[in-house]
């Protein structure tokens, strides 16, 4: 029998297509709110796998766009009970993909409060925090049975893509390339099989480290999360520079250190790294399409090509879930089931 | 011979009270231009050990001024060549021990440039940093010779203790509170027998995670930082609420999770971390002063008492810093030369 989560991951591509189509003038509305209250800067408050939703929408939203973005603490609003000041030129955006964290809505019902523009990304259009915002956006991924999220994540990153889709001067072509967008991700799929063979050699990993640059450092986040909870690996991710200021002490001969390196400006920073590492001789797995950077690597997975840099996000990702999904079976584990977690999980 | 590192962990002290009363009229002047421009937003640029004083401006700043905080991520800047709308209502914060970070510099060169009002935090008064902005706040530590940063840690975090004062109706109370810390990380500084004594049974840690809350979020990431740098370790940190949402499944019996649980509006969240952790029987260590607290773990790090919550981040890392210092001369390591470490790391 297949897995919630392997059936969840292959769901991606026809979400993500239905996505473009059906939720962009809910994404235009917004868009268009953001030019008129011509706003200053936005602030994200999201939790675990969410919260590399927010990552990903820094970097969009910031490079594309020039909107600077706050990523909320939420313990500010929910612990010390304090209220940044939040007013009719910042945009407020909450993701959850239950839309019940209680302080994800914490974070939006006080900035309504203050006159912020208010907006959510949640897969639940009933959820409270669907209600509270005055732009709910939808994630229609359906119900996620897999405690692991992997649609969802994916999906929240399409909104935000068809949201910098709806504020740029190139729509038409945007719009294109996240379509095609989903065709990679069908192209990462037929990886599957290779993937499961890869991962065999792995089964007794106990700790790693996930490195991205740029638009991929919520790829090696969202990877590492996988890891952790599906595999129970102390999987911690860093960006590339981060990775280079202290923490590569810790690498020596065999370690495993999972490279993320698509095509793009992102690149030239993953190289490096990879440079630095190679005297070192840890135990490299690569997730790139360029097979120059993938030759130098203990275990090479080839990506499609051809992703533009701001997508490969969406792209990424899922060769690193089928690599934590099935990296869970050969160590034993039910994917759908990580010891100790909850699907909802609620924080003040 | 006592190393380098615990020479300038011993110097902490001396050099907080020094700073508060020589660096604290560079520090108003920076707080007046702060309320004669109105700012809205502060947007903070910093790496490895700065950037985790950046998280706790973020909390300082937020929760006792509401200015609302960006952590930026540099590479926007360097590798994607954006332009973030920075204009003379933002506040832009550079933290850097050297002052030659060229991600760093370039976030504040840009920043000028679109008119935000542009200050720093560093060690070298004669850097490009400091020259490049409007007000260098300088923290007065000396040369750091160790290339783990402990002294330019902790001044750092006064410096921004020193900013919320400035900025606080209640100066006089404040100062005091902050001169107060400084006897208390003298008092910490107390403990350094009983850590090395306690450090022994810790010899063979491989990996760990470290969890605070709130305001100590970034004495978690602090401390797992220095274990990663000095003693080689897989430390990953945590706040203690986006752990229950995913990576607590990592944790089984004999585990090691450091919790860092200072009274404070955070205790709360870390005591209830604390209960879901006891039936899983995780090696705990803790680093508390409430007894309660510290019965229930298998090692019980005592720091003094009566540290407001928003200083606490000062007076509890300099116990982390100790045990970091004994464990790596525990496991035969020179705490001075982390294995693959150079005192500054220039990246983009």
């Amino acid at each position: 029998m297949v897995s919630h989560m392997l059936d969840e991951i292959r769901q991606q591509p026809d979400i993500i297509r239905n996505l473009i189509t059906n939720e962009f003038p809910r994404v235009e509305a917004l868009s268009a709110a953001i030019k008129s209250r011509d706003i200053r800067f936005a602030y994200i408050a999201a939790r675990g796998t969410s919260d590399n939703v927010a990552h990903y929408a820094k970097y969009v939203l910031e490079i594309e766009h020039g909107i600077p973005i706050a990523l909320a603490a939420p313990s500010v609003f929910t612990i010390y009970d304090a209220i940044p000041h939040l007013d009719e030129r910042a945009l407020v955006l909450g993701i959850s993909q239950s839309g019940s964290g209680p302080d994800v809505l914490a974070v939006c019902d006080r900035a309504r409060k203050t006159g912020a523009l208010t907006a959510c990304i949640t897969n639940d259009a009933s959820s409270q925090l669907a209600q509270s915002v005055e732009y709910p956006l939808i994630t229609p991924a359906g119900p996620e049975i897999s405690v692991a999220a992997t649609k969802t994540y994916t999906s929240a990153l399409a909104v935000v893509a068809l949201l910098s889709t709806a504020l740029a001067a190139d729509k038409p072509d945007r719009l294109a390339e996240l379509r095609r967008s989903a065709d990679q991700i069908q192209a990462t799929l037929a990886l599957d099989e290779t993937i499961n063979a890869l991962v065999q050699r792995y089964k007794d990993m106990e700790s790693c480290v996930v490195i991205g640059r740029g638009y991929n450092h919520c790829t090696a986040s969202e990877v590492a999360l996988k890891l952790t909870e599906t595999c129970l690996i102390g999987a911690k991710s860093f960006s590339a520079a981060d990775f280079m200021h202290g923490p590569i002490a810790l690498v020596h001969r065999g370690y495993p250190v999972i490279l993320i390196a698509p095509d793009g400006k992102g690149y030239d920073t993953m190289q490096e790294l990879s440079e630095k590492l190679r005297p070192i001789h840890p135990a490299v797995i690569s997730f790139a399409h360029d097979p120059g950077f993938l030759a130098g690597s203990e275990t090479a997975i080839r990506l499609p090509g051809a992703t533009p840099e701001w997508l490969s996000p969406l792209v990424y990702v899922v060769a690193g879930q089928l690599f934590a999904h099935w990296l869970a079976v050969a160590k034993g584990y039910d994917p759908d089931h990580p010891r100790g977690l909850a699907k909802v999980t609620k924080t003040r």
